[in-house]
């Protein structure tokens, strides 16, 4: 089922109105509303931004207006039951904690569904001008007017570098062990990141990532760009993951099965 | 004792220099070293790269050829003293990590001390462009022609976003539990980032930073741009850190202040 190239260049006009939507509010003084989550028992700080939700309402009105058949889940403007068999999956700002914090680790990630399957995937990151996309068996990265093609690292355990957005939050204690189990195993670990972490998988620098508590809209469009890329992504028994919770993604499928029997114990 | 404009100018161009030698090697496929560093009694993976080595040796020649009495203290090549009573604080690469993980939350960090205390410090990102610069009394963020004034934030803890690097893996058990207590107080808690979260303080979005097993290098040119930008940086008792060890850095008096005693316990 391949997508055709009027379809990217639609995708591609969705993370233009995206970034359009968000630039201005980077580094500003932001309001920043509390969505108010609880995680594992405790209550937890949840970041929203008007950048967020501008971007989202740009999105979903370009494909309201242009595919109206088609479906949307977005994390902040909810569900729009479609009539196409597609589906568009929408996180307009995926790390804002990064994005309020001054950091550059976040993008605007933007997936569609075919069949219930992501069958491309964008993440933008408007400010440094990177668009990393997932599409047809490929991945590759659009930048300043070049177009490279992305590779993942194939490298053994011992080499890895292991990463995970912030397991002391995400994971209850038996996910904090099964992660420890690879950390020890993996060359080196480092925390931070969300979505951008898949960005420097694709890049063949990342080679491990292991994340739970996903939402949908958190990994839908990264599962084309890993594995346009080479690597190998499932939730952590293998299968598959666009429903988000348990994520593990490795660079190589030996990694990805070694990776998964370690989390196993 | 205010630095002169040739000094400011010359230290610029150290930082060209660095930025000359490193953007190449950015996500290059590296050689990467291992220093075999041990860390709370463990085996530790302490990555150096090219980069590191050649940007070092470049800010060094033009050091040694334009002001040879003075004092050079680097990560990557030791001390060289001097007999000016100015001496140079260098880590060309601060975040070596992130670096070889493809991720942009390092930068070039260079110091300048004069009768031991630090009067100027740059940080430089020579990927993402920018630069940031404490000197006589102020910060300031240059970028693609543009010069920022910087100022740090003033939050009442309930409202801090408090960022440490990782601290489970620097942090021994009893300084994890006076971190857990001021994460506990502070709104939001986020890892990753080394040098590249003091930069983001002096932008006013991240309000306390806790470090430890910082070394010199680690922490001198981050000096003048947290105090520049309006920030209190010190150890962990409110005693210098320019030495490096426990680090507590915050966006004002009253929030370092409330700081230093929940890390007191």
């Amino acid at each position: 089922m391949s997508v055709d190239a009027e379809t990217i260049a639609f995708a591609n006009r969705l993370a233009d109105a995206a970034g359009a939507a968000i630039r201005p509010h980077f580094r500003q003084r932001l309001a920043v509303a509390d969505k108010h989550q609880t995680l594992q028992g405790r209550a937890f700080f949840d970041p929203v931004t008007e950048a967020d939700r501008n971007a989202e309402a740009a999105i979903r009105a370009l494909i309201e207006r242009e595919h109206p058949a088609d479906g949307i889940l977005g994390e902040e403007l909810g569900e729009k039951k479609g009539s196409s068999g597609r589906r568009w999956v929408l996180d307009p700002v995926d790390g804002t904690r990064a994005f309020i914090s001054g950091r550059h680790e976040w993008g605007s990630l933007i997936a569609l569904e075919e069949a219930g399957r992501p069958v491309l995937g964008i993440l933008d990151q408007p400010v440094l001008g990177e668009r990393f996309i997932g599409v047809n068996g490929a991945a590759r990265l659009q930048q300043a007017g070049d177009v490279i093609r992305l590779r993942t690292r194939d490298c053994p355990m011992e080499e890895a570098i292991l990463c995970s957005t912030d397991p002391s939050a995400y994971f209850n204690a038996e996910e904090q062990a099964a992660f420890a189990r690879v950390s020890r195993a993996a060359r080196m670990t480092r925390y931070g990141g969300d979505c951008y972490l898949f960005a420097a998988m694709a890049l063949g620098f990342v080679d491990l990532i292991i994340e739970t508590n996903f939402h949908p809209w958190d990994i839908a469009a990264l599962i084309p760009l890993v594995e346009g890329a080479g690597g190998v992504i499932s939730n952590w028994t293998g299968g598959p993951c666009n429903d988000g919770k348990q994520i593990l993604a490795a660079g190589s499928a030996a990694l990805h099965a070694e990776a998964m029997r370690l989390l196993k114990g």
